[in-house]
């Protein structure tokens, strides 16, 4: 069933045989367990180590599934339990470097139980998702962005960096296959979830020699089906997420299952998420796993869009980048974002809970919300701080002047309505 | 090939199918992939919460290898690399608690692409080993601790706890049945790697809903085959390893991804291991993956051994307990550890890079090690620090008057020579 996709233009690198082989016959992809050999890397003549192979598109296999599953009704859609009939496959070694690209039938992975992963926490990903405009046509959202951090993430933990640019053609690739899965309603999208893990399958506590990156798709429906409805948070102080010199900058694993027992706690306390203030002053840093935006009325009637600046504790947010660069553009003058005041001051600076707390008891918090690629924009009504609420403004449709207009006008581009180069098409 | 061992006491657990069922005939033990029922988790009729099942040895099914190995010649170890004939799997699901517990052969786990242990580092493990002494006896050093602590790992990233005494007792079974692969050579052990991993087959960023505890075996040679070899070590101020109100004292996977990093700078900068140093006064907390020990001269001709206390961001480590409470006991005079100095004083106590430093150069600097399971006792012979080398004095055999008769009576507990309660019959 194994078909080599285009014709191929030959290509310099040096693949040998890959670890990650064909599906076996229970449609496990089978990983590790054989030993590298340093014949690829190091020229036995010359003894110099060879430029390893990148990721390469031309090499593409894809072996189609002989039993597509049919795409469930919108409605009944669970964020992040429903997969398409694919996904892609790059395996990495250190002595032979990217291997050979493949979509094949979505199914497990058979990693040896030693594996890297299991163990050290060797995990990254990124989350982006496919629109399917009007007229049928589907864009990914600023695709570059997410492998542009997806390459600074496996840096910090020591696994291999690639082409970021050929991993977005293999993405479309794949969600060009499963496009059908796109569900034809408003609001709907698919999420698509590259991850890199280490699979070396040895203990000893190094930078891992073998690696998989793989790309899985799932349908979404919209965060908010009924319409915004604003989210209650609780001002974590107990836990840290992040702190300088650490990884709270990255997109790995290992800070998010750090972060379930505060959001946990928060839930347990009856708030939906939880808030995390940094440091003896509280600085706020990130809403659960969004970024956070604080809007402020000033004295001189301006508006004040603030969120934290990218420290090192903080994730940059590819949302949080489109929201910062649109609301700055309206600012200057260059675009003009319909209903968005044209008082509006943009600053990325440090905001402490204390300086919420106070705003919102002058009448000056204009609003609070956090954003990220599954929800986009997510209002906030309530702040548990300290044994105490503080109160949030929000409008009749759950959303505030501010955030309103900048999602109307991000999601139009995100779904094709306002033509825009961050929408990429497959 | 199935077997089930021992009468079974009847249990009153309500095991139902599991996910985990039996290997497949690739070899590959299959892991999620259905729904749960919540069936047995609350009773129709009452509407009451039953107390779910733990994990159960008399539940223990057995599968025996069909294709025994022969382990490798012992010189040909290296730490990590070869795993024994047969591994030990648990599966947990939210609604079902623990079930089946099963010995079966070593080989890889089919995990979906979409399991949290992938995504968001839901991954924690022990470390422990077995000795076999001269008489034959195999042995299993403080398990009970390695129980307690991932039980307080699994409950910080809102994971399933467990019986540890029950897993004790399935250990033991496990390493009976493959205790002829520890070496028949003084100093040779076999390393046994607990692991527990998120597997539920979904994105959304919560506590995972299906679990693996597994056990696997790698038979190990001794630290130092040619005797002690002191480290050098570099002190990290460029990154940090935890802070307060974050993961650092819990044996999770997310530690040591993120550990990495400062591994490599500081073997770049040519040094084998790194030292964390904690915040602006650089206080001295662990050494790579090992807690951190120091020896003082005090002007009173005592000598005091130091290691910063669990104040939230140390592994509290079983050597490190054990290296404490044996130079207790001896200090106390309860115990007599032979060639060690009557004159010692034992402090958990901060202590500084500074303070090492000037202790150093004023020669009142007696000793540097690191403690672990691995290692046992690692000396250091030089702390690169801020641009200079912090030298710290080593006996002819790479140790010091205090690590040397420690470690000789740790070891003589460990290896049988020492009757001690520590070391657990198998």
């Amino acid at each position: 069933m194994s078909t080599t996709l285009r014709s191929m233009r030959l290509s310099a690198s040096r693949c040998s045989p890959l670890r990650a082989g064909p599906s076996s016959a229970s449609g496990t992809l089978r990983l590790a367990g054989a030993r590298y050999s340093s014949s690829t890397a190091q020229d036995p003549m010359t003894g110099e180590l060879a430029k390893l192979p990148d990721i390469e598109p031309s090499l593409l296999e894809i072996t189609r599934t002989q039993q597509p599953k049919r795409p469930p009704p919108p409605s009944s859609l669970v964020f992040g339990h429903t997969f398409t009939d694919h996904m892609l496959t790059v395996p990495w070694q250190i002595l032979e470097g990217w291997g050979k690209p493949k979509i094949q039938p979505y199914g497990p992975l058979a990693v040896e139980p030693s594996a890297t992963v299991f163990h050290y926490a060797h995990c990254l990903f990124e989350g982006l998702k496919a629109y399917r405009d009007t007229n049928g046509k589907v864009t990914l959202f600023r695709p570059d962005m997410n492998m542009k951090r997806m390459n600074t993430s496996a840096e910090r933990i020591a696994m291999p960096t690639f082409n970021g640019e050929a991993m977005v053609e293999l993405m479309k690739e794949l969600v060009r296959m499963d496009k059908h899965w796109i569900p034809d309603q408003p609001g709907y999208s698919l999420y698509i979830r590259p991850t890199m893990i280490g699979t070396q399958p040895a203990l000893g506590i190094a930078p891992p020699k073998e690696a998989l990156l793989f790309v899985i798709c799932s349908p979404v429906g919209p965060y908010y089906p009924q319409g915004f409805k604003p989210v209650a948070l609780y001002g974590t102080t107990e836990y840290t997420r992040a702190s300088p010199g650490g990884i709270g900058a990255y997109k790995l694993g290992a800070n998010y299952a750090a972060g379930v027992a505060a959001q946990k706690a928060a839930a347990q306390k009856g708030y939906v998420q939880n808030l995390w203030l940094q440091g003896p002053e509280h600085h706020i840093t990130e809403v659960g796993t969004m970024n956070a935006f604080v809007v402020f009325k000033r004295s001189d009637g301006s508006v004040e869009l603030v969120t934290p600046p990218l420290d090192g504790i903080i994730l940059p947010g590819v949302t949080r980048d489109s929201v910062l660069a649109l609301a700055r553009e309206h600012s200057a003058g260059k675009i003009r974002v319909p209903e968005l005041t044209d008082k509006l001051v943009v600053s990325e600076r440090p905001v402490t809970m204390k300086e919420v707390k106070e705003a919102a008891q002058k009448g000056d918090l204009v609003e609070f919300f956090g954003t990220g690629t599954a929800a986009v924009i997510s209002p906030v009504d309530r702040i548990g701080y300290l044994g105490e609420d503080v109160h949030i403004p929000t409008g009749p449709d759950g959303m505030g002047p501010i955030s309103r207009p900048l999602w109307k006008h991000l999601t139009g581009i995100q779904t094709g309505a306002i033509p825009h180069p961050w929408a990429v098409e497959v």
